[in-house]
């Protein structure tokens, strides 16, 4: 089967908004194991959408039109969806008294204009939105004479709205793709490295980065992480899993602990799980970071369970007072130094009565720093019942992206102590 | 002047990568008075490259290609876009030797597959790439003799790496831009509106909203905030700015205070603004937003002038022994409450000795809701000079959402405070 996703908007052509929705259905094509060949996208204009609209019907099996289905005067894709196929609009009164219905349930008036929204091409099969009232609309488009291998185009249109567009693609479209789909699958693995470069992880697992289909893996970096991606295509999402397992036993060996987790894992997760095998509590005391590191582990449900609490002390005296940290310490060493981190450890600890105190200082620039403590110098400890540890750290990038590399070295060592207890 | 955007890369049909590029691109041709009609992607394939790229050309004066420049064997857009406009390869020995020189630069050997990058079509232009070893290129093909008004396209190769990507645009492609695109320009200006709801926005602007070209306004929301971008095409972007200044007046008038800045304006930025001139210092005290509301504040560089530091205090204890609430206080109101959220305020004012106290305590859920105390329920409080301040939310969403809304009540309860006291 090959697809084409058409998105609709000005909006997109003038740069205001990302195209997600873009992604997000490719990428349930490819769980689905639907090849993707193309991605259009056309502003609110009848003319250049019908075009586009011929264009796509005329390669693709699947067409897949996010956009412009809303009630106002700008939502042209329906009726020139209707016109491209010689369809004329008909009311459909039962989609009309269930948009009523929505207003009605909200105790809000229905404006006039929403009654557009009961318009739809003859033969469209409605799909219903839970979330709105555009709803879904599906039409088989008659095959191309001039393509033989094909009896149909398959024409699902949804709204912009990307909370919508979702709700109706896994409610009824996925199922049928499923359906027609028996053919096989894409399923794909994704492993999540931390601690080490790019170039690190590459050389560790190089071999494997060679693999030919239908098992592939890739490597991606983005700030303070690296992600191996396992992709496998087969008949079945088992048989795809099962291509997959020894690829990823292979990798996992290969990494040893810079592999912390997998798919949707974040590092505050993995830590999270690890503090409750633990039965652990955690007490965070910040500089650089500002907070980051506690709002990170509090995203979290369910946090409140390990988390004692966190201190952040931009200001020395709140380093002196709530932490304790000795005066003459931060005068002979600094706010950025080892010492001080691994007071703040300890302070954070037995202040807030934890099992590990975890802490961050640096600097995290702009301005600030000097010929011995430059910008994106960051020391990071962790006070535990076994003793404290603390590493240095001389980061590169914004003041954004020195926060947040920080934040994933912080929770890197935390997690590494707690792997070294559990041991 | 009528462009295009073609974006190459088969991690953009699978989904994996959301394509920021063409958003980014399409901003840019926007400020410089180039409507886009019409972006594409596809994948790392040569064939369908092809077609889109004689589609694009035939229809297009100006074509923006991403992607596909790198040194590898799937990198294939510089031998396609040849292939296409029947243009030989040749070997740019400058170019060869500047790849190089990064290498040398870095300290690395460089691979051999680089060398690929220095085979360029015959009549490109070099444009330099400050970051990477992929050059962009210019090409001017020759006008399609079934178009009669126009004389050629200017097609414009670019890598796919955004920072890269960026850097050769604002370097080669916009200074060009601006000098062929005498005719025009558009200026778009964005304020920020926190502290009512989209409808409730609406309402008091009705009638802008209505305006039609040269000069527009649209609104949208997202959580917790609403824009009203006005955007104006002009001659020039003085002419259009001059269009634009009586309306952004005239929302100021109908927003008040609602309304509090524009553009690249964030509320932890103008929060920060204002308590540089007020001389006055904060701390924050945070329980359901676990340290996003501190994150937030320590986005801005300097911000340590004016913040003393802050408290997460998810449990009680750290409410009562760093906050000193009274733990009478917490046994008869329970920590999420009016009384505790004034205490909390008023504690991390004193103990932090800073000029503001600014605290919240909520339920962030998913769970711990009851029916007196649902998920949600947020009580935000502020201590200052002149006395205290709390006010009531009940908020709807993700635990993440509800985080995100109750930081955005608290800088807002903040930013009035500051208001009134500068008044």
């Amino acid at each position: 089967m090959r697809a084409e996703i058409l998105t609709v908007g000005t909006e997109l052509l003038l740069g205001y908004t990302v195209n997600t929705n873009a992604a997000y259905l490719s990428q349930r094509l490819a769980q689905c194991g639907v090849d993707c060949y193309r991605h259009q996208t056309v502003g609110d204009n009848a003319a250049r959408l019908a075009e586009a609209l011929r264009d796509a019907s005329r390669r693709a099996d699947l067409l897949l039109i996010t956009g412009g289905l809303g009630p106002t005067v700008d939502d042209i894709t329906v009726r020139t969806v209707a016109q491209a196929f010689h369809q004329p609009l008909r009311y459909d009164a039962r989609l009309a008294r269930a948009i009523a219905g929505q207003f009605r349930n909200r105790r809000l008036r229905m404006p006039a204009v929403n009654r557009r929204q009961a318009w739809v091409p003859r033969d469209a099969e409605i799909l219903p939105n839970p979330l709105g009232t555009a709803p879904g609309l599906y039409l088989r488009l008659p095959a191309d004479a001039s393509v033989a291998d094909r009896a149909c185009c398959h024409c699902f249109l949804l709204p912009g709205v990307p909370s919508e567009m979702q709700a109706i693609t896994e409610g009824s479209i996925l199922p049928r793709l499923r359906r027609w789909q028996r053919g096989g699958t894409i399923v794909s693995r994704t492993l999540h490295v931390v601690g080490a470069p790019e170039s690190a992880v590459d050389q560790r697992v190089a071999r494997w980065l060679r693999l030919r289909p239908p098992v592939t893996v890739g490597i991606y970096a983005s700030a303070g992480q690296v992600a191996l991606r396992i992709t496998a295509k087969a008949a079945s999402p088992t048989a795809a899993r099962r291509l997959i397992r020894p690829v990823e036993r292979a990798l996992r060996r290969g990494l040893g602990p810079l592999c912390f987790g997998a798919d949707d894992d974040t590092l505050e997760r993995v830590v999270g799980q690890l503090l409750v095998r633990r039965r652990a509590t955690l007490a965070v005391a910040e500089s650089c970071t500002g907070g980051l590191v506690m709002h990170r582990l509090t995203e979290i449900a369910g946090s409140s369970r390990y988390l004692r609490g966190g201190i952040v002390a931009y200001d020395n005296r709140v380093k002196e007072h709530v932490l304790r940290v000795s005066p003459v310490l931060l005068k002979r060493h600094g706010a950025v130094s080892r010492p001080t981190a691994l007071a703040m450890a300890r302070g954070a600890r037995e202040r807030l009565h934890a099992t590990f105190g975890l802490s961050v200082t640096g600097i995290a620039g702009p301005s600030g720093g000097t010929v011995w403590k430059p910008v994106g110098l960051v020391y990071i400890a962790c006070a535990g019942p076994r003793g404290t540890r603390c590493k240095t750290y001389r980061l590169i990038g914004t003041r954004r992206l020195i926060k947040w590399q920080a934040s994933q070295a912080a929770l890197d060592l935390l997690r590494r102590q707690l792997l070294k207890q559990l041991a």
